[in-house]
């Protein structure tokens, strides 16, 4: 397996990280005394760094050469240190902004939390086992990140099934088309693999974080939820469920929920998530709710009580701390971690550095919106890359690593060539950016109209089927061969 | 209302409270250079006393003079100040230690608390009210102190009911004589009001706080339930619950638990329990679960829905800490605050400073004890106020007020003028010491036996029927006089 040596910190001592740390810290000043090689000295400091989060993972506390660990003792944040760079993109929960306009450096972001990139090799086996072509957030590097998928994918052929589990922070009712991203890759991993799938709507965590009532937060959630029923998903190997529902039908998720919160301290959360005292202790105990749905004991309705069926979890990368975190608990609590598949971040249609916001209609395309609102937002909103005048644009081509038309093309266009050809004819100019709107808009409008009338289909007692805690219609997969009844063990 | 003015700090701002801190630390000042009259003074410094412990309550700091409250600064305990007693006895539900043989001194922790002294008014009015002569435990000062249980008193003498909450935390098997104090009053409680109870089996506390599996703690809920029902609970009217069991059956639970945890931050949890950055996130985070069901909308099977049905809580006062926190944040989330009954410690077999602890079967009397136990260690470990030979003591009499013997009778012992007239021979030198113990082996015998008799009898059965969520069989208040159904709105 690939994935790296610290994200199995949780199996040393602090005391061994931060020795270990010491002697990378040392290792990267000879490097640079010796004037090495800029390429030795970038990997020494990516390691340092990568080495600096996992002590801080553990400990909650920062690194300080020569003060080894102390539980208890006050975390100082003193801010990148000089080895890191001075202009780090902010990712975590709550926060994503880039410090260029081409958006988060995510080979950058692999590095410091210590993932896994996904390579040619591991999309070439996805489709091997999947038996069909890459879905094309792979081929496109939109899922770009992972941990731990080649196990899954090994107890997979040796038919130990593994489980789906995304969600949603229902904190309006307005989803736009980025909100899609996870579940239409989920849909298709969940078609190709055949395997049941959870999906969380954290309506407590909105309450917890937003100025909103208890109501509004759950009205959201059944909202949200048949936006993403209209994703297709299969109600037969599909439970969705809200929080504040499930947390009260179900012993066994709360019984988790205890178990994860007897097993991370404030000062871990506080290095994690960066909560402070005057946060509320609603907020601080919510990332055990977040992570328990890893676990497949978290829903013996559907696993039969079987406490070692592996997960994998779609998200986007912002939802990675969270997942640090549930895999540094598991085996301390004698679950397996949690294997995962990280996205990037869909732009905002005025570009990589501005934010999307349901109170700013004009800051994506929502799934509401109407053909002649779509045309409208992309003609007038959609950052362009092209250049001021047709002269110009003809002369030097467009730039569409910063062009949001392009950039959501690569998100819904199905064909690569197409594709290919509208970047090379960009570039060159020999594509205009009203003929790249043009052919965003003829992509768009059909794909939301479509999913205007699937969820029209979605009535209430669709979500209601959705959302009952029950029994999913599935074979394990040792089930398979044998053409056997679901496992009752 | 005789409720003190500090209680109600939650609705004055830290601000306020900080002014009147330094007005009131200034009069003390004024005082002390006046050389004013003793009690003057100390009535002063018991006010600035009360105030500092608002202060923390409400902004989880401590006060300083000339640094008005800021959210989000450290919190500096600076120990008891020039002001307060060096010698000051720790109540906090996890310990409780007297700085005298007599234990500890329960008007300053009326004082400290912020409480109202149960004076003999309170008692009479009980006693009126109730129809029958007051619980020895009243009568006996046992339950000292309180909170606003006048208005409760108000509300149901205007047909407006009321029910009882109180708890166990389940960290054994073994339960002592003393652990049954809160359900013998309860009980007296429910049959003279005619009111339902609710019952907390903080399972899931035990589990977060000592090395004890999940199971071992739902184990030790049901065990302790069986003695709890053994002390003559009414089904139709009491629901006894497992934390870890109802918070995953009622999500009205949970959204209680949610709505307090999003009002608590870490500062005030640190200012009130202690916890600590280095506390698993799970302690801080579990007040909230102790004071939900203070709200009756936790138990929309019993009040159909009602959130206004008020609560009245008889506890031992080092439980008190979770309540101040519930009734501080329960006008901010629209629920009345709960009203409460506080008991003084029961004493350890070896003395007031002793600790009793299930390890040490000499430390109390065990609900599990023969005769033939209870009569040994009554007569080998009961701490006596006697003198060493029978000549001093014929001379100079016992000491009751340190005597363990005496001490459990007060508690167990029906009759007031037989145990006021223990009480004088004692102290005269009439009464031995061998004498008082067999008067006291022959109160606990039969109690006990009786006590065994009953626990024998609850069946795996009895306890499923307390615990099953359900409708309970009472009418509320109004209703008494209409002889109407139960109140279904």
């Amino acid at each position: 397996m690939a994935d790296c040596q610290c994200d199995d910190a949780g199996s040393l001592s602090p005391r061994e990280v931060h020795d270990r740390l010491t002697a990378q810290r040392d290792q990267v000043r000879t490097l640079k005394e010796d004037m090495a090689d800029k390429a030795d000295i970038g990997a020494a400091v990516q390691l340092l760094v990568k080495l600096k989060l996992d002590y801080k993972l553990i400990t909650g506390q920062d690194y300080k050469a020569g003060s080894p660990p102390s539980e208890g003792s006050v975390v100082q944040d003193n801010g990148p240190s000089e080895e890191e760079d001075a202009d780090v993109d902010t990712v975590d929960p709550w926060n994503v902004s880039a410090t260029s306009a081409k958006g988060v450096d995510y080979d950058k972001l692999i590095v410091r939390f210590g993932s896994s990139k996904i390579e040619k090799a591991l999309v070439d086996r996805l489709e091997k086992v999947a038996g069909q072509k890459a879905h094309r957030f792979l081929r496109r590097g939109i899922f770009f990140s992972h941990r731990d998928v080649h196990q899954v994918l090994d107890a997979y052929e040796r038919n130990n099934p593994f489980y789906l589990y995304t969600g949603r922070g229902p904190s309006s009712e307005a989803m736009h088309v980025g909100h899609l991203i996870p579940f239409i890759f989920t849909k298709w991993l969940q078609d190709v693999f055949d395997i049941p799938l959870v999906i969380q709507m954290t309506d407590d965590e909105k309450y917890l974080w937003k100025d909103m009532t208890l109501e509004q937060c759950h009205h959201y959630a059944m909202e949200n939820a048949k936006d993403i029923i209209a994703c297709g998903f299969d109600v037969n190997k599909t439970f969705i469920f809200s929080d504040l529902d499930y947390m009260g039908s179900s012993p066994e998720f709360y019984r988790n929920v205890v178990k994860i919160q007897k097993h991370v301290t404030f000062n871990q959360v506080k290095g994690i998530f960066g909560f402070t005292e005057s946060d509320c202790i609603g907020k601080i105990s919510f990332p055990a709710i977040q992570a328990a749905p890893s676990f497949s004991s978290s829903f013996p309705q559907i696993f039969k009580g079987r406490k070692d069926v592996p997960c994998l979890i779609p998200c986007a990368i912002d939802q990675d701390p969270y997942f640090r975190m549930t895999r540094d608990v598991a085996p301390r609590i004698g679950y397996t971690k949690p294997a995962l598949l990280h996205s990037t971040f869909f732009p905002a249609l005025g570009g990589v550095q501005r934010k999307m916001s349901a109170s700013d209609p004009n800051s994506s395309i929502f799934l509401t919106d109407t053909p002649k609102q779509i045309e409208n937002k992309i003609k007038q909103h959609a950052f362009s890359g092209g250049k001021d005048t047709l002269e110009e644009h003809r002369a030097h081509g467009g730039d569409p690593d910063v062009d949001v038309s392009f950039m959501y093309l690569t998100f819904f266009l199905e064909d690569d060539e197409e594709l290919e050809k509208i970047r090379r004819d960009y570039t060159s100019g020999a594509l205009l950016s009203g003929e790249l709107k043009k052919r965003l808009i003829d992509t768009l409008q059909p794909m939301i109209a479509e999913h205007q009338r699937k969820r029209k289909e979605v009535t209430d007692d669709t979500v209601k089927r959705f959302m009952t805690p029950r029994p999913l219609n599935y074979l394990l997969g040792n089930d398979k061969d044998t053409n056997a009844n679901p496992v009752t063990m």
